[in-house]
């Protein structure tokens, strides 16, 4: 391990330039517009884990975006591990607040600024260069590893349940490996041992056939906007709980021990709010902030849009107005469940004088890992010899559908050991990754490697 | 006037080409980059009115964009006449809805379409038309006639208060003319008596410094769009009343005689919901349809905006949302009042975590006129002459700030004589004008302009 450890410390520099030029290739997988790059970006990779000596590397198409594949057999008798993560990234709007463009990606302050960096390419890429290093010293890795690498986890992971029934074989491991979660904090280790679910659909209000006067009609006609509006607001009551029924009958309440986990974390609510750059905390009453944001369900409208939007006044009574509406879930939520109560609820509470029509965008569900499985005492063994700090356990209020299908299709454990940090922007413009949480990341892999090689 | 009616007859079609010709220019005067489209629109105009024998015409410029006036001085024992128009038009957005291109006006169906042909260009060729006609036969006018065309009505009017003080000899006058509004139904001439005011605000809510990962943060801090929903649905009661505290205090209330005479109207509801689209009518209890449009105040959402509005999901809490809100006023209704009401509550109803401003964008005052004066049964007379039925007192929901301007600098009766339909789209795609209602104002403009003649 101790040449494996050099060659990261030496090579550490050129790390980052292989990244950077992955990072130029804008995969925005919910742009249809961007589908080549997409494309391009899946046999940049291909390309990559070629060089570095996979004994197979494939891009599988599916109906959405392609998916790469690869695998390093070296010995039957080891434990295989399945590593997943995604080349797809986020749309950058609103552009105008990028300080540097979102696919030339430069250094500063010790970081690495460009879409994608963190989510996900930056992870995927700590896994690619704890393989290079193994195969330039050892010459081979301690473990089988197989690593799926998917081009759609931003717009739902779509065509993902598709892709492993088909390849059921391919796929096959002893453990799970995902990626693509940040660390509870700056150089604390954390193994993330739950995700929230997603439901996440259109509501489209629509009124008068065409835009009216405001004056020759206000008054006269239901406004669209108006309407719309009134339906958000009675989507929650003043305690901060949604009101839509049935939302809450199956939500797993949190016991004492998880409640008493949670509170003992080196949680700075002070801290986490300048980060969110928010003036005051806000949610559902009876729950601390960290229980709210990875154990309680949540409904925010993430886009709205009607009428005039242009410079100053314009007076009218739009025909229509739209709003998406996200949903995170909490175990055992269902995704299909809540877009069906969502919709029956707001069919009820439309008023009179518009048409409202819901549409189901995308969904995941909700997972909580089993972590009385030993391999989550090796993973956090491994995880803190790089960072040199005990590992904890922790959640995540963001969606990985993969980790739900994973964990069902296969009963394997799932290792969500993620490098990011939550104040990388993730989702918004400026997204940026730690140089040192990627240095000491690609170390937590091969030291997760050996750790698993040993178990055999 | 018999050689000025044949005249008006048999220049039919070219009255028509002169308007094209105007029409094409597009002067929005609420886009910046139109500045220039609007100076080149006034320019077409006074060359125009010059070549159609005004003694005088001038390009008046503002802070904003210029007014036209021009006068036709025929004999001072005479009275004069002001006639009042914008040649200003509104945006044009959504362009993607238009049938044909809003700057290339065609006929179809004895109606011709473009941005501007009956709000307001179309009703500004009424009267020039009428004055070329009496200029084309009798050889003048008989009456003084002085033509106020000011560029800013569809952002306002803000420079006219400015216009009328600067000029306010220049603008003198025993009666003024505003045609900028539409007949109650086609073919019934109508005069307008009333006008609805206007107050106008755009309403931003911040919330994080920018937009968050909704995994992240969902649950844990206030979303600006959740917020700005909040608010806009607790501006309305069920009852479909204001709830902003003290908006209704100045209204004043509609007696049982003006009750009555407006339920004496022909006005066929059903009708009036398929012109606008809509599905039902709705707004204020205890009202009908035509009280709520004309007499009543109202607060609509004219555009909101906020978060992710692309193609597909984008799992955010955004930084930010805003909404323009505007308000139609009754008398006695102050605009800038209402704008101080809406502020305070807005300010006092905004939830935690998040920062609400509220900008005055822009207003005007409501009218009602002086219908016992005897210039209103002159005008009934000239208007029923070219119509060929009995002309109705009615008022209009929109709003025209000069009316008010004027009336309060002059003392004078104002004459609202339009000549548009209810249905035209002014503010909407697909404008059009009813070319049997052009062809007929010019008549009802020449016999005005006879029947004051001999007030004399």
């Amino acid at each position: 391990m101790q040449d494996v450890i050099a060659f990261i410390d030496s090579n550490r520099k050129r790390f980052v330039d292989d990244l950077v030029e992955w990072v130029r290739i804008p995969s925005v997988s919910s742009d249809p517009s961007h589908a080549a790059d997409v494309k391009r970006n899946a046999a940049h990779l291909a390309a990559h884990l070629r060089a570095l000596g996979a004994g197979r590397v494939e891009v599988w198409p599916t109906a959405g975006h392609p998916a790469v594949f690869a695998e390093w057999l070296v010995d039957p008798t080891k434990p295989t591990l399945l590593v997943y993560g995604h080349h797809d990234v986020q749309p950058v709007d609103p552009l105008a607040e990028w300080v540097t463009p979102p696919f030339e990606p430069c250094i500063r302050a010790g970081r690495l600024w460009g879409r994608g960096v963190v989510d996900d390419k930056g992870q995927v890429y700590v896994h690619a260069k704890a393989i290079e290093a193994f195969g330039k010293t050892a010459g081979k890795l301690p473990i089988n590893l197989k690593m799926i690498v998917e081009g759609e986890e931003e717009v739902g992971s779509v065509n993902l349940d598709a892709l492993m029934r088909d390849h059921r074989k391919d796929l096959a491991a002893d453990f799970v490996c995902v990626s693509d979660t940040a660390m509870f904090g700056r150089g604390i280790p954390s193994l993330c041992v739950g995700l929230r679910g997603l439901a996440y659909v259109e509501v489209f209000v629509d009124g008068p056939a065409l835009d009216l006067h405001s004056g020759s009609f206000g008054g006269g006609v239901q406004n669209p906007i108006n309407a719309l509006a009134r339906m958000i607001a009675a989507l929650h009551g003043d305690d901060g709980r949604i009101t839509v029924p049935g939302f809450y009958d199956k939500v797993r309440a949190l016991t004492e021990v998880e409640r008493k986990e949670i509170a003992a974390l080196p949680f700075d609510e002070v801290e986490w709010l300048r980060m969110a750059g928010a003036p005051a905390v806000v949610g559902e009453k009876g729950y601390s902030t960290l229980e709210r944001i990875w154990a309680r369900p949540t409904l925010d409208i993430c886009g709205i849009t009607g009428g005039f939007q242009g410079e100053g006044a314009k007076t009218i009574i739009p025909a229509r107005a739209s709003a998406k509406l996200s949903c995170r879930l909490v175990p055992d939520q269902e995704p299909d469940e809540i877009v069906r109560l969502l919709q029956e609820y707001l069919a009820a509470i439309a008023p009179p004088g518009v048409r409202v029509r819901v549409e189901n965008l995308h969904g995941g569900r909700p997972y909580l890992a089993p972590t009385d499985h030993p391999v989550f005492e090796i993973a956090k063994r491994a995880f803190s010899k790089a960072f040199g700090k005990p590992t904890i356990f922790m959640r995540e209020g963001g969606s990985i559908p993969f980790v739900r299908t994973i964990a069902d299709a296969t009963g394997k454990p799932c290792l969500l050991m993620g490098f990011g940090q939550p104040d990388e922007n993730a989702h918004a413009p400026n997204e940026w990754l730690d140089l040192e949480n990627y240095h000491l990341g690609i170390k937590s892999a091969a030291y997760l490697y050996d750790e698993i090689g040993r178990m055999a």
